[in-house]
C-alpha cells in the first residue's frame, strides 16, 4: 500500500491537521525545599477511582494529569495547562511540582517511597507487584504520554483512494501499524530532540552507571523497561494482540498494561477489533515548559506521525531491532555532543520538509526548521540545557529552581484558569472547581459562556456560571421585568421602593399624590453622573415636583420617579436557599496621600493585579473618561488635584464593579435577619440562583429596615470569589453543590 | 362634614377617576328559537363551586358572569366582555344568551323552571326557599351589579382635609354611607336613563298588571323585591349591619344576602368593620350592548357616584322614603313619555356639570351631555327603544333578534378573546381557555405577553402562552444556539443535517471534504428569495464547490453550508412528552382559476377573516412586496399574469405563516413512529414545551427517514389552534394541563 501517493491525492490540506489528541502528564509533588512531599494526595480532588483528570500513578506523590480527547493539539495542551493550574491551586501550602522526568532526591530506604493509596485492593496489589519486580525507584520516573487518533474523514478519504483493502477495519489497522512501526524505527530522533533526563539523583541507581550524563535516561535501557523476554510484534494488529496475550499467559506481564513499549496500539470498548489511537510514551517532561510540554513540541510530534505514514514501510523484525538499537545509541549519547546519526537525521528532516511541500503543509516549515536547528546544534536540546543548569546549581537546585519558575508562571494570574483566560472569569472559576472535583467539563460555546458538566452520568449545562437547569424558564423572564419583580415582591409582603416610569411630563404630574407624601427621588432613566437627579428627602410641593420633573426630562425621554430609601446597598447572592455571599460595592475612588495627584493615585490603584478589563479579572481598571472628569469637576477637582492625606475622592456615583468600583465581602458581618429576608424574597420569586440587592439604612439598628432594589437573574459570580477586600467566597462551589449534591 | 369643599381641595384630578370596579352580569341561556335552554350548565366550565368568572344564579339556565376587581372601568368592562366571549364560545351548539332583563317566555308550569344544580345541599336549599317565598318566575330576572370601591389614596387625601373624624375607618364608613343614601334618594334618574324592562313575557305575572309598559319592571315594585317588613337603615354602617342582623334573627331574611336593596354596603373578610365597596344592583341589562352594558353607561354611573359624594347629604328616613317613591314613580312611567321629575332631573344634571368643572373633570362633559339629551328625549331611553322593537317583532321576536345581533358581534372575530385583542393571539387563546376552566387570570405585562394564572392557590406565570415554570432556565439558552442544539441531538443519536457557518471563503473551502461526499446546499445566511443558493443533490467537485461559495458570498457575508435533505418539513409541537399537534406549513401562494390575475387572486385569499396582521389573526395577509414580485419574476410572471385554472403560483419560497403561508393540520395523518422521534428528541433536549421541525422525505416509506432542522423554544401556539385547513388543535389546553393537571 503506497500511503504516500494516496496522501498526495487528498485534496484538502486541512484534513491532515485534524485528529484526536489526548495528553497525560506525570509529575512528582515536592515540598518547596525540593523533597518528595510527605502529604497524601489532596482530599479536595475527591475520589481517584472516578476522577477523569487528576489521578495518581505509581506512588502517592506521583500525580497523573489527564486531558480529555480533543480535536486539536492546542485544545489538548490548553486542557493540560488548565488541569495543571487547578492542581497547583489545590496542593497543600508550599507544595510544588517537580519539573523533570527523573525524580527529585528519593528516600534512601526504597520502602519509604509510598505506593499510591488507591481505593481498590486490586489496584494497590498491582503496584506492589511492580515495586517488587522493577524496584520502586524506577517507577518514580515521569513523562508525557501523547495519544493520537487519525481523523475519520482522513481515514475514509485514504480508504477510498486505495484498492488493496476491501475491509475498512483491516485498512484502519494496517495504517496505524505502519505508523507505529515507522515510529519505532525512527524514534531515536525524538529521543535526540526532546530527551530531557540527562542525570539521576544520587541514590537513584543501585548499581554503578558510568555512562551519565546522557540525552534521556528514561528513553534508554536505563529507563523504565520491561524485561528482555517481553517482545511484542507490530507486524499487524492481530500479531500485536496475540503476542501481548501470550506474554500475560506466560506470566511475563501481569496484564497487558504492564507493557511499556514506546508506542502502544489502543482500542475502545465499543470496537475492540479496530485500533482507535496510538499511545506514544517516550516524551520526557520538558522542564522549561510550564505544563511539561510545549505546543511546538506537540506540533512537531504530529508532523512526525504524518511523516511516519508518508515514509516507506518496513515490516521486518530486523528493521524494528535496528530502530531500537539506534534509539539506544542516541539516548545514551552525551547531550552536548553531535549525534552519531546525523546523516539519518538530515535525511528525516529533508523528507519532512518535502512532505510539507507536497501535502500543502508549508505553513509548518518554520516550525520544522526550528527543530532542524536543534539537530545541528546539540546545545539547543533540552537535555543539554538542563545539564548546564544542573552543572551550575546541582541536580536538586536546578530542579527546584525550574519548579519555582513553573509555579510562578501559574501564580501570576492566580485567579485565571490557565488556558481558558478568554472565557469570562466566573466561567473560568466554575470550570476550575469542576475539574478539581472530577466533574467532566466541556466548553460547548465559548462566546456563549456555555459549558457542559458531567458527573457520574448526569449531564448539566451551565451558562455564565449561574444559569442552570435548576431554575425555571419563567423566573428570569419575570425578573427581567423590573416592574413585575417589584410587584411580586410587594404581593409577598416585602418592602420595595415604589417606582414609576414616565415618558410624558403630564403623566408624571398626574401621579403627584402617589409620591408626594414620602421621600422620593426623580431621575432620568439613563443618567450616569447625577445630572437631572433631584432627591426629596421628606416630601414635595406640587410646584417643586413639577420643577424637578422638567429638569429630569431635559436629560432623558424616560424619567423614573422612585421612593427614596436612604442607606447602604448590599448584594446578597442566594444559591439554593442559602446566602452564599454578601458584597458591599463601593464606587470607583482613590484615597489621597497628600503627595500624588488623582491621576497618579488612579494609576497606582490600577496597577493591582486584580484589576483588568472586560470581566476577565476580579476588578476593572478605573478609566479616566468623560464621566470621571465630570464627577471630579462637580467636586471642584481635576485629575491634577493633589488630595489631602486620607481624603476619599470619588470618581463615579454608581458602585458597579464594571466601572472600577471596589468590593468588600461582608458575608460574616451581615446579620442573619437580613440574610433571611434575602432568602425569603428569592424564594418568593421562585429562583434558585439570584443576586438580590437590599438597601439597609442601619445594620446595627434593632428594627429590620430595608428596601429591595433589584433581583438579578444573571448575577456575577467572580466578584464574590475575589473581592477587593474581605474573605473571598467560592460561590461557584455552591453552584456545583446545587447541580451535583453528591459530588461535594 | 362638607365633602364637597374637601373634594374641591384635592389637587390631582386623576385621583377622582381612580377606584376599584367590578361587574356581575346575569343572562338566561336560550335556544336559537328563543326558548329557555333545556341543557345543563356546560360541563366545560368545570365546578361552579370554585369558578371565579362563570357561575349560575337562581336557575340552571341563568348564567352569572363575574369580573375580577379592576382599577379602571375600561378594564372591568374588558373582562366582562372577555368572559362573555368565552361563555358564548363554549355554549352548546346553537345556544344564545337572552339579552333582556326580563326573561324569555317561561314554562307554563313554574316547577319546570329548573333550580341551579349546585354542588352543596345548602346552596340548593337556599334557592328552593327563595322559589317558595318569591316564586320562581321573579327569580328569572337578570341585571348588572356594579361594585365600586373608592381609591385608597383618594380616601386618604379626603381624610386629611377634614377634621370631623379622628378615626380613618369611621371616616371611610361615613363617606360610603353618604354615597349610598344619596344614591337611594336620586336613583330614580338611573331608572329613567337605563331602565330597560318595559314589558314581561305573557305568562310572567300571575296577577293582572295593568300598568305595563313601564321604564323598568325590574327596578319597580313589580320587580324582584323583599317583602315590606324588610327595612334597612343607611344612617351609619353600624345601623345597617344591626338592622340586617335583626331581619335575619326575626326570620324575614334567610341570610343577609337575601336583602335586595338597590345598593348594599360590602366589606372584605380581612376588615369586617370597614365598608370596602358598594354594590349597586339596579342597572337593567342593556339589550343594545354586546356584554349587556356599555362603557358610556358605566362612566356615567361612576360620575353619578362622585356626584352623590358631592351633593348635600340628608340622613332622615323621610328623605330615603321620598327617594323610593320617586324611583317607583319614574320606574312605572310609560317609556315614551317625559318624566314627571323633569325639574329634579334638570337640577341633577346641572349639579353634575358644575361638579365636572370644579373638579377638573371637564373631559367628561360631552358624555354627561349625551345622557342629558336622553332626559330631554324619552324616546332615546333603552326602555323606549326596546319597546319600539317589541311593538314591531313581538316580545320573543325582539329579544331573539337582539340575542342574534349580540352573538354575531362576538362571532365576527371568533378566534379573538374579546377585550384582549391587542395581545398576541396565542396569549388570547390561553387566557380564554383559562377563564373557561375557572383559572384566575391576570395580564401582568401586556407588551411582554406575560400573564399570571392562579388555580386553587397555585400561581403560574406564562409568557407568550408557551414559556412556563415547567421548563428549565438552561434549556431555551441551549436551544437558542442552533449549533449546540444540533450537537446535543446528534449526541443522542438523532439525525440532524450537518451544517457549518462561514465568514470567509477560505474557511469554507477548507471544509470541502466535510460536505463533498453527500447532497448539500450552499446558501447565504439571510437570503429571502433563493438568490445565491446552490443545491448539490448528490456531491460536488472542488471547483463547483468553490464556484457556489463565491456566488453565495456575493449575497451575504455569512454563508451556510448544510447537508441537503430532500422532503417535506413538518412542525411537531411537543408539550409534556406528547405531540399536541403536527402542522404542515406551505409558502404563500394562490391557485389560478383561468380568469383572475394573480393580484386579484391574492386579494380574494386575503379577504379570508382568518387573515390579519402582526400575529393578531390566525394567518397573515399575503403582501405583494419586492420579494413576492421577484419570486414571480423568476417564474416569468407578474401580478397581472392570469394563471391557468388549477395552477399553483408561489409567491414565497419560505413557508412561514408570518409571510402569508398556509397551514394544514396533519396531526392525525402523521405516523406514530415520527411522533415518537419528535418526543424523544425534545426529551433529549430536556424541554417540556418545544416546536421541533422534522424534514421527512416520504411519510409512506417503510423505513424511518428524517432530519431534525430546528427546535424552537418559543413555538407559536395559535397556528395549531386555527390552521388554514385541517382540524384545529387547542394546544393551549395542553399548556394548562401541564401547569394545572387537576384543572382538566
Amino acid at each position: 500500500m503506497d500511503l504516500k501517493t494516496i496522501l498526495i491525492q487528498i485534496e484538502n490540506p486541512k484534513l491532515l491537521s485534524l485528529g484526536h489528541f489526548g495528553l497525560e502528564g506525570e509529575s512528582q509533588r515536592i515540598t518547596n525545599q525540593g523533597a518528595l512531599a510527605a502529604t497524601l494526595h489532596p482530599k479536595s480532588f475527591g475520589s481517584r477511582t472516578f476522577h477523569p483528570y487528576i489521578q495518581t500513578d505509581f506512588s502517592e506523590t506521583q500525580l497523573e494529569l489527564i486531558t480529555p480527547v480533543q480535536e486539536s493539539l492546542a485544545e489538548a495542551l490548553r486542557y493540560l495547562t488548565a488541569i495543571h493550574s487547578v492542581t497547583r491551586q489545590n496542593l497543600a501550602t508550599s507544595e510544588l511540582l517537580w519539573p523533570c522526568s527523573m525524580p527529585p532526591h528519593l528516600p534512601d530506604t526504597e520502602a519509604d517511597i509510598q505506593i499510591a493509596q488507591l481505593a481498590t485492593a486490586a489496584d494497590v496489589d498491582y503496584r506492589q507487584q511492580l515495586a517488587k519486580k522493577y524496584g520502586r525507584r524506577k517507577q518514580m520516573m515521569s513523562g508525557i504520554h501523547f495519544n493520537f487518533g487519525l481523523d475519520e474523514s482522513l481515514l475514509s478519504a485514504l480508504f477510498q483512494q486505495q484498492k488493496e483493502y476491501q475491509d475498512v477495519t483491516d485498512f484502519n489497522n494496517a495504517v496505524y501499524c505502519k505508523l507505529a512501526r515507522n515510529y519505532l524505527r525512527h524514534r531515536w530522533l525524538i529521543s535526540y530532540l526532546f530527551g530531557a533526563s540527562p542525570v539521576a539523583p544520587n541514590n537513584f541507581f543501585t548499581t554503578e552507571t558510568s555512562s551519565l550524563p546522557v540525552r534521556t535516561i528514561r528513553g534508554s535501557s536505563l529507563g523504565y523497561r520491561n524485561f528482555a523476554e517481553v517482545n511484542v510484534s507490530y507486524t499487524d494488529f492481530a500479531s500485536y494482540q496475540k503476542s501481548l496475550k501470550q506474554l500475560v499467559t506466560a506470566g511475563h506481564l501481569a496484564e497487558a498494561k504492564e507493557y511499556y513499549g514506546a508506542v502502544r496500539l489502543r482500542t475502545r470498548h465499543k470496537q475492540p477489533d479496530a485500533i482507535s489511537y496510538l499511545e506514544f510514551r517516550n516524551l520526557d517532561l520538558d522542564p522549561f515548559a510550564p505544563a511539561g510540554v510545549s505546543l511546538a513540541t506537540l506540533q512537531f510530534m504530529h508532523l512526525f506521525y504524518l511523516l511516519m505514514l508518508y515514509l516507506p514501510d518496513c515490516t521486518s523484525q530486523e528493521a524494528l531491532a535496528l530502530g531500537d538499537s539506534q534509539n539506544e545509541t542516541v539516548a545514551l549519547e552525551h547531550p552536548a555532543t553531535r549525534t552519531a546519526l546525523m546523516a539519518a537525521g538530515e535525511e528525516l528532516f529533508q523528507s519532512l520538509q518535502a512532505m510539507l511541500t507536497v501535502l500543502n503543509l508549508a505553513a509548518f516549515a518554520p516550525l520544522v526548521d526550528k527543530f532542524y536547528q536543534r539537530l545541528l546544534k546539540p546545545q539547543k536540546t533540552p537535555a543539554a540545557k538542563l545539564l548546564r543548569l544542573i552543572e551550575k546549581h546541582g541536580y536538586q537546585g536546578a530542579g527546584l529552581q525550574l519548579a519555582h519558575e513553573q509555579q510562578a508562571h501559574f501564580d501570576k494570574n492566580f485567579y485565571n484558569l490557565a488556558g481558558f483566560e478568554h472565557l469570562e472569569l466566573s466561567t473560568q472559576i466554575l470550570l476550575a472547581d469542576a475539574i478539581k472535583r472530577g466533574i467532566t467539563v466541556e466548553v460547548v460555546d465559548e462566546s456563549d459562556q456555555l459549558v457542559k458538566l458531567t458527573w457520574q452520568g448526569q449531564v448539566e449545562y451551565v451558562k455564565n456560571a449561574n444559569m442552570t437547569s435548576k431554575d425555571s424558564y419563567i423566573v428570569p423572564l419575570l425578573m427581567a421585568n423590573k416592574v413585575v419583580t417589584k410587584k411580586i415582591l410587594a404581593e409577598h409582603g416585602f418592602l420595595v421602593p415604589k417606582s414609576r416610569e414616565y415618558r410624558q411630563l403630564a403623566h408624571a404630574l398626574a401621579d403627584y399624590e402617589f409620591f408626594a407624601q414620602r421621600p422620593f427621588v426623580i431621575k432620568p432613566k439613563s443618567t450616569n453622573y447625577g445630572l437631572g437627579i433631584t432627591i426629596f428627602p421628606e416630601s414635595s410641593s406640587y410646584a417643586s415636583f413639577q420643577q424637578a420633573l422638567t429638569l429630569a426630562f431635559k436629560e432623558d425621554s424616560h424619567v423614573l420617579v422612585e421612593e427614596y430609601l436612604p442607606g447602604t446597598e448590599y448584594r446578597f447572592l442566594v444559591i439554593d436557599n442559602q446566602v452564599a455571599a454578601v458584597l458591599l460595592r463601593i464606587p470607583a475612588h482613590v484615597t489621597g496621600n497628600g503627595i500624588d495627584t488623582i491621576a497618579q493615585l488612579v494609576a497606582q490603584k490600577n496597577s493591582n493585579v486584580l484589576r483588568g478589563t472586560h470581566h476577565r479579572a476580579p476588578l476593572e481598571k478605573i478609566k479616566l473618561g468623560k464621566i470621571e472628569r465630570l464627577v471630579l469637576a462637580e467636586a471642584g477637582m481635576t485629575l491634577e488635584t493633589v488630595p489631602q492625606k486620607g481624603a476619599k475622592v470619588w470618581l463615579r456615583e454608581n458602585s458597579n464593579i464594571s466601572t472600577g468600583g471596589d468590593s468588600l465581602d461582608v458575608t460574616d458581618e451581615m446579620p442573619v435577619s437580613y440574610k433571611k429576608i434575602a432568602i425569603a424574597a428569592v424564594t418568593a420569586l421562585g429562583a434558585k440562583v439570584c443576586g438580590i440587592d437590599l438597601i439597609i439604612p442601619d445594620l446595627a439598628a434593632d428594627s429590620l429596615d430595608y428596601g429591595i432594589l433589584e433581583a438579578n437573574f444573571n448575577p456575577a459570580m467572580f466578584m464574590h470569589v475575589f473581592p477587593e477586600s474581605g474573605t473571598g467566597r467560592r460561590v461557584t462551589e455552591n453552584i456545583l453543590d446545587l447541580l451535583f449534591p453528591d459530588s461535594r
